[in-house]
């Protein structure tokens, strides 16, 4: 019997470190590999005395070291699926410096399938994103969409390696699944907005700034969601190219409800100060709405809605930060 | 008065030493820039002595020696705009060897959009391609048509261009325009079809083979008219994102139609032998419908059909190799 060994890139990050956990407990082979620039060796520091885990500190964009570390001798079989997880998660600095984005998001993107093609790895699940649909004000967002006009670099080399990705299916792969993110929060978090909230304001309890008007609205799934939405497409999409959105299915919640949520949480009687206009930063989309009909044709459905993802990620957040 | 000076990347190739001649004709000055692995210097040479014509050998994908080399002294005045037509042209190679697309048709694209950035240069034109839509079959492509699946490396490269480029607008350009070529025919040729044919043609007048069943069929556009249609669009559209299909409004002609042209052109009674199947390799797209209809709202109008592109491009091609 063949085993199933999965290669999990930004296998220490937030989402790829819970992914370890679910694909360990499915009683599957799991080789995290991560170059520790945003993602944590704590992170999957517990799963390593378990006999089916490897970790390597490693940069998925470095084809050369993918084949020089990942000999078979250092594996718990041969890898017979790739996770891509690793990217710059980090949109504003992708857009202050191109070449994060380039290097992280696509780079890692093409020579992760190169080291497939060379090892005949046959599927490789990638995490994708909502950027790469730029910005479609209320018209409701399916899969089939066009145009596709990215505003940031972070969209950009995610629909870049979508392109890179569908190309290896017709040449050599048999088998991707996109999965195009909407934001996901939960623990451990390392960035994003919730984070940077509960930060500001357990560092001044009297008031904290929020960027933008807080009119922003966005779609929120919790990782919980987002990983039994990524099994659930493994387990029961059939094509050779799987393309999803996932998220909840409303119109998601505003900046200010969440900021809302983490003063409430935080410190009640913090002041709340917001600034101006309805973008965050360059490239930033500040309000979509996600259709996800494919998903729930497919069956699935997740268990919470934006505003519920975000209180239950605001008091796993808070706790991790004052657990410190 | 501000001097228009034209940066054209991929300057020494086939329809980037065309646009030279084009846009020294309007008395503007003009930067070629080719690394002269698929575009040769003889194709410039007729302009060397040209008061506003200057060509660098360059690798447009060299940031740093693109920095070194286009400085103020070496240039007919400050650059306002760029053609970026530098790219891979040989979609088979692009498929054996990723990098290839890779270094020659994105990261071309990536650095030169980090010139413009540090220079201050407002204004980007691409060489886009029909090849980021992938195989839609017989429905119509027009511009905003998705899920955009491009089926090779060189498409997925074009894609990742646009998506690039589009997040550059959101940053600092002032205004892209992005030219979607279908297959472009004319002299001096380097690669195609018709070049293949010919020269098989010449070789051995007996008879000569074709890839595929000759079924597949495609929409040719003659050089002379993508030029007046990409003066035409700079000259009359008005967005700061400008997307158009760039074609003749017919639905091509096929490889049998072309075959027969070149043998009634060459040696009208030469046997053509025919392949197998009607695609002539990985990541073709067999067959497609381009839709034109918002270049035509613009106000433009090819002045040559596909067949008589072909028929054109044949005669110039013939001449080409038979007077060296």
């Amino acid at each position: 019997m063949t085993r199933t060994v999965h290669l999990i890139t930004g296998g220490a990050g937030f989402i790829g470190s819970n992914l370890v956990g679910r694909l360990l407990d499915m009683g599957d082979g799991v080789v995290a590999i991560d170059n520790l620039c945003r993602g944590r060796a704590e992170f999957v520091a517990k799963y390593s005395a378990h006999p089916n885990f490897r970790f390597f500190e490693l940069d998925s964009s470095d084809v050369a070291a993918l084949r020089s570390v990942l000999t078979p001798d250092r594996l718990p079989g041969p890898i017979t699926e790739v996770w891509h997880m690793a990217a710059n998660s980090d949109i504003p600095a992708g857009v202050a410096d191109p070449g994060i984005d380039l290097r992280d998001t696509f780079l890692t993107t093409f020579a992760i399938l190169g080291f497939m093609k060379e090892a005949g790895v046959p599927v490789i699940r990638f995490a994708s994103s909502s950027a790469i649909y730029g910005d479609f004000k209320d018209t409701p967002i399916h899969e089939n969409l066009g145009p596709l006009e990215p505003i940031s670099n972070y969209g950009a080399m995610k629909l870049a390696s979508e392109g890179q990705i569908r190309a290896a299916v017709e040449a050599y792969l048999q088998r991707a699944d996109i999965f195009r993110f909407p934001n996901v929060v939960g623990v451990p978090a390392t960035h994003g907005i919730i984070i940077d909230l509960v930060r500001k304001c357990l560092q001044n309890p009297k008031g904290f700034e929020v960027l933008g008007d807080g009119t922003q609205q966005k779609v929120y799934l919790h990782c919980d969601d987002l990983l039994n939405a990524m099994l659930f497409i493994r387990a029961n999409a059939t094509g050779r190219y799987n393309v999803f959105n996932i998220a909840s299915g409303d119109d998601g919640i505003t900046v200010r409800e969440i900021a809302e949520a983490v003063r409430d949480r935080t410190n009640p009687a913090s002041e709340i100060y917001y600034g101006k206009g309805n973008k965050g930063w360059v490239g930033d989309v500040p309000r979509f709405r996600y259709q996800i009909g494919r998903l729930a044709q497919l069956g699935f459905e997740p268990s919470m809605g934006s505003a519920q993802a975000v209180r239950k990620a605001v008091d796993e957040i808070v706790r991790q930060e004052t657990s410190k």
